[in-house]
């Protein structure tokens, strides 16, 4: 019996589910963050060898890592992280690859229209940049990440997308003087996956089905999340 | 167009994916934890008013609400959190109601033998002890749990079952002097998942789909995770 392997079936699509990829960082310490941000902590608070069981204290900002911003991130009364759908987490979407920009430009309505015909409405947009492929790099300025300028956001919200992930650390160009792409794609309701692994390069190009599945905050602005996608078959 | 609703197959099963039922706990100041652990703090370190934006610190032990125990919890050289594969976290299984049996009592094979019929290899079996009913109730005594006794643990290893889910804070009896069962489900690479919450009450006595994302933490003993599943349709 091979329990990996099975078959999802919606409208004409069809996902092998045994071949889910990861698009999640690993949370550890000296992790690279979001400049300014704190650095989680991961400690051992009791070990096997001394209290007989392994026990650890997790200290993070709500935007470490693979997460989400909800709504109420930047928008006053918006929904909390507890308060996104099911509905909303999981479900089709298109990897676009924007990695033919240079890594720290940002991302038009011109940029976007070219993949017009692989977006439906009601997709999760989860765009490749290549900023994910300096994960970790020794050296790298994490101020350097591809963003979305308000054209490609208003682009985003034309198509009718209901969640939309990128692999930098924001949507947002860094040093921005007033958060434009968080705002429109926020106040609209659109959750954000931000800081999404290199992994979705597996991805590019595909309709994909993806499960993104966030910690459970109450009332909170955002958190860490696990997200999964892998190829529809047509 | 309905996003919400698809078809699942697996062989001969079916799950409407529109009707996922989130059995995860909110995570909130003040919600109840293993008697003993250290409660978490939600902390808004930045707010819209103040500084433009909302920011919150997160401060929690490894196995705060609905979490996994990953087998180095209390297995030396056991797997950790982000070693455990989405082909273990995901997939077919069963809820079975263990609720005729007082809350604090302990399951034995006896207690699970009677749903013999209903559990195959592989599977993850969650168990509802009712316990959960009691979760956030004004002077309940957290201390008082159903658990897994020996026999129990030796019946869903029988049963080649792939991972454990329960409504209590943990399988083991509280009090315990040797973590057995905890040492043979997870000496045998079975996680647990423990906290689950009364939602999985809406499922009991039938076949399940499960879908459990923990957070990736790199090396760790076990940590919060989002456990979604729905009925599968014959």
């Amino acid at each position: 019996m091979d329990l990996g392997s099975f078959i999802v079936s919606f409208d004409e699509v069809k996902v092998d589910v045994s071949r889910f990829f990861d698009l999640s960082h690993v949370i550890e310490n000296g992790m690279p963050v979001y400049p300014g941000d704190p650095e989680p902590s991961v400690e051992r608070v009791a070990s096997l060898d001394e209290e007989g069981v392994n026990l650890t204290r997790l200290v993070m900002g709500s935007h470490v890592g693979t997460h989400i911003d909800a709504p109420i991130h930047f928008v006053e009364g918006g929904s909390s992280l507890d308060e996104i759908p099911l509905s909303t987490l999981m479900g089709e979407g298109v990897v676009l690859d924007l990695s033919y920009r240079e890594v720290g430009t940002g991302l038009s309505w011109e940029d976007f229209e070219k993949f017009s015909s692989l977006v439906k409405e009601g997709d999760i947009v989860l765009i490749y940049t290549g900023t994910s492929d300096h994960w970790g790099e020794e050296g790298w300025d994490y101020r350097r990440f591809t963003y979305i300028e308000d054209s490609g956001a208003m682009w985003l919200l034309e198509k009718d997308v209901k969640m939309v992930g990128i692999d930098c650390m924001s949507v947002e160009k860094f040093g921005f003087s007033e958060p434009v792409v968080h705002r429109l794609l926020l106040g609209s309701g659109v959750p954000l996956i931000e800081s999404l692994s290199k992994v979705m390069g597996e991805l590019v190009g595909n309709r994909v089905f993806v499960i993104c599945l966030p910690l459970k905050l109450k009332g909170v602005d955002g958190g860490p999340a696990r997200v999964i996608a892998c190829l529809i078959e047509q």
